[in-house]
């Protein structure tokens, strides 16, 4: 059950109720919101119990979750009725009234190589850089990344051009590298949605994480492994569609924009598509990223290389850089088409 | 095997590869073009003919299809690269570079009932009427539609306030009766997609027909469903993308978007989109909608219903009148956004 | 509601309850049942009336259905629980405990072809004679099928080997052509199961019908399209399983064994099983028609060719006499596995 | 390519043919078959050095690979060819003529439980006793193990009955406490299937491994993950299907058979299936086993409780003892029935 506070409401109240909560036993979480206190009670709460709190002034409203979909719902933030909260990486807000794009290698390929990208990133006005340094690959012949290497000259590109930058880890082993080395935004592969271990040993390093949906995964099924991230600590987290796994065979995959609009409505936490993943093939990316957009996404995560027939992974899918000027251009009118606007860079 | 003549080639030259084709066994068939003239070729060319046409000058390109997509094939028309070739319904254009609405309600529910729904409908600025007389249900004991008696009230209704009226025909048998009540375009429904004997019976009429996608047919599958109809007489046709069926079941279905770009890049057939049947929810079909014209279709099919808890069929897909104003209103911004414009309606 | 008299209960005071049930405006439904009255009552019925019949002697139980599910559910007949009903295809008993072995050509292929096929299916000891004559194609240019003329030779053959013939009928206009050549099995196939009006005017036939899953139809749709049949009526109903559509491509299909026990419980319907669509690939067929009938399976069907390299449609998976020998060899070991017994061949 | 050689070749010529390769820089892995050297090259094997190698007297075959699967290709063993190799699972013997049922409750929930649950699993005549002590649970809420005293308490257990045991480990920090602990044998879950760092370290550990395949993940994906087990060091690999997800809500999973017979003839990997998950309803679970059997499973894999209905994870689909002891009747009766046999217990 959550409990939202009339505004205003003084800490005591809210401690009050947190106490007499917790006597019974239950489990009792805080969102961080600052307009209003708002509580979450994990368990099943006594019918007597909750006729007590309903009774209660202070409490403005209890409204029941879908199933124990608690800290990510949408009645845990005040954010408005179309719109998302807002999660901060390394400057960059990603959710709420502005939409970003992402951009960079599918691997880092090398210090020059990456700078090179970086750059053509950041002219094309993109917001974020992205690169793998762990690669999870199918088949153990092919390419992995260059590891820790990958994540330094991932960072170095980044801070040489002005972006943030997002890399995915594949182990918690990892962490301490990817923290040292200063990745704004860690990403948890589709592969890795449900691997509970990563995502616990993830959320307690409290950075920004970009969550990507599982190739299977309901939304459901992807709103708990936020929820896990929130539960075990972390407050930044970014859903990051990339196509589900379908009998259609045309395309990599299939883009599921049918259901952002009900994530919108169930959770607060910010969405951004991936086109690229879903696509497989880099030609029809610009108009899926429009469309992304165009059914409320908070923003797009595409690959680029300099020479796509020669990367080392994902080359079909990776736009040029004068594509990927279009795929800014592109979320400028999408995002004003739709009441919002692109995020200002602070470039 | 697609010949594309050199522009301006005289009718005799034409003439006479189709005569040296025929003469070796193979059946040629002819696009409508005017541009310039182009044969397909179906069946297996032997390599020494195609060398020998490779060799004519009037004949400027030879294009391998997919398969045997042929008459479907984008060689088959001039359209420019990005858009459909336009097929006309009652006078409403289409394809190309204009965007279009088609809404009604899900059943045709009496005559004043869809009279009423007909005028919102015109009122909000959508361009052709739909309305079910033939229901296909999956439970025997579903209100299975008024039959012929639908398809009269439909069509009053469509003349009342000026729109063309489109209709699903379940069976051949019926075709006498959709005809005779000038039904302007024909639905095959999802469910018939592969009725190959339903198919070949609507080709003859060379009505214009709204193609839906079956729930688990590839799109290449699809394409096969609109050959049939052009092999069998039918040039008017247009596919209804309306989801697909997946694991996912937040949603009725899943919107296959991602398929919208190679269509266009595979065909020259126009392809609106059904939001309604894929969200199966009415609140979220307008960002689906949205979405899909950036992604490139040419309109959007939508349900309205004055009351829909009372709708007799799909209720809680159906849009309130004000809520098809404010699709109509996005796809004008949406046509904008992407380079074309919204229909002008006639009226 | 399913109402279940107490066996003996005399005529009239089966008839008294129908009446009272058909005063309130509800539709009733009886089965053919001869162990004890069953009736079935579509629509809702009110709280009040079920309460007074509950109170009657003769009415020994009431069951609701699942859904709409009158016809087809396991209470409206007395199989034992894990037996489906009997269905009589030219003498052959479908269902009940004993198995069958459908085998013959996917396509008949001339009058010499078919009869020499269906002397090796009669010596391999199979007991129904399967070949398509009118064959949905995806591709309009594909072999469709030798039509009337096709069921001619299947009949002829069928005759001459002293096998019953069951083949696949697509429109409703070819019903007269399988009366008059009297094809003792209907099949609709997977692409025209939601086809409405097909089943409509099959079932009023009154022919056994051969019902196959579509591709991608839960079991609970496929129910309903028996449904269909049965209201229609049909009281001779026998569904196949060949596969679904699912992301797996390494077959064609992915059998779906899973339901077969649901299914048991659910209806009456016998259901046999169809590996060869599933699988695509003939080498793998015996292992899955094993698997099949170990599940519970009422039979299998499978397609035979003397030549699968020159066969017209479906080659790959078309089994030599050989393997049919095997497949049914098998069979008669499965069902004396599972308590059951191969049927006892007429020849 | 894989490089089959002569039976009785002096290991001197193997080396010389590996020392080739490697100076062409490939990279060479070696079957640990004994009754003839096998090798396998990774990468792309130039053809002027496939021609040298084909003239060699000593080397009997070249087999071309599935794509890269190379340590999991049939051609690596020389199990006859409807059987797998065989892996020692703690003195039992998965693969091979023998059929294994493996059982056990689906979390360990208590010393006195878990000892009760084992008692009963050995009675019945299972092999191989099965637990939980990590749990991977959708909800962060749920109860997610007992951990390392949970795989100390599962070990004591089969060890008081004399089964060996197998638990899963969800993360590579835990490897040590399942080899101090002795667990016999490590299972990967279907989430975790492409976590290939957790792949690479339990790959170290060599000790027998179940791989449960993804709920989404293709057969030769899943052989893939089995190649990084091979290829990190691991011999003993048994793969389990347990179901794919697909459009059908009647189960919880589709159980995919249809690839097994595929499988075989592509790898020599042992494989048994799990039909609980699949099935997700403990009465369907019996012919689904048989079914699994019939279609050539190595064995299967089932959960049981004393009172599913207090089970603290996946009650509905725990079996009780008694139908236990149904599903290894059963299995001894499949394995009859295809020509294998119960693995005969060593107690």
């Amino acid at each position: 059950m959550i409990l939202r506070f009339a505004a205003g409401t003084p800490e005591q109240g809210v401690q009050a109720v947190r106490e007499r909560l917790e006597r019974e036993g239950l489990r009792v979480l805080r969102s961080p919101e600052e307009a209003r206190p708002i509580l979450a009670v994990a368990g099943k709460m006594p019918a007597k119990l909750a006729e007590e709190l309903r009774a209660r002034p202070e409490i403005a409203e209890m409204i029941a979750p879908m199933g124990e979909l608690l800290l990510v719902a949408r009645a845990m933030r005040e954010a408005p009725a179309a719109r998302s909260a807002v999660v901060d990486v390394g400057g960059v807000r990603v959710g709420g009234d502005e939409v970003v794009v992402i951009a960079g290698p599918c691997s880092v390929e090398g210090r020059d190589a990456v700078l090179e990208v970086a750059r053509s990133v950041a002219e094309c006005g993109a917001h974020v850089l992205r690169g793998g340094a762990f690669k999870p690959r199918t088949s153990p012949y092919a390419f992995q990344g260059f590891g820790v290497e990958g994540l330094r000259q991932l960072k170095d590109a980044g801070e040489a051009v002005g972006l943030p930058v997002v890399s995915e880890i594949m182990d918690a082993s990892d962490l301490g590298s990817f923290l040292e080395h200063g990745i704004d935004c860690l990403q948890i592969g589709a592969r890795n949605m449900q691997n509970f271990t990563l995502l616990k040993a993830v959320a307690r390093a409290n950075r920004p994480v970009l969550l990507k949906r599982g190739l299977a995964a309901t939304a459901e099924e992807w709103l708990y492994a936020a929820e896990y991230l929130f539960e075990g600590g972390c407050e930044q987290v970014i859903l990051c569609e990339r196509g589900i796994r379908t009998f259609e065979k045309a395309t990599r995959n299939t883009l599921d924009l049918t259901v952002l609009p009900l994530l919108r409505e169930w959770s607060h936490v910010p969405v951004i598509v991936d086109p690229a993943h879903a696509a497989g093939i880099a030609r029809i990316i610009p108009p899926l990223a429009r469309a992304s957009i165009a059914a409320g996404a908070d923003g797009v995560a595409v690959e680029v290389h300099l020479n796509p027939a020669e990367a080392r992974s994902d080359g079909p899918q990776a736009l040029l850089p004068q594509e990927l000027a279009g795929i800014v251009s592109d979320a400028r009118i999408q995002a004003a088409a739709t009441g919002r606007s692109l995020h200002r860079s602070f470039r």
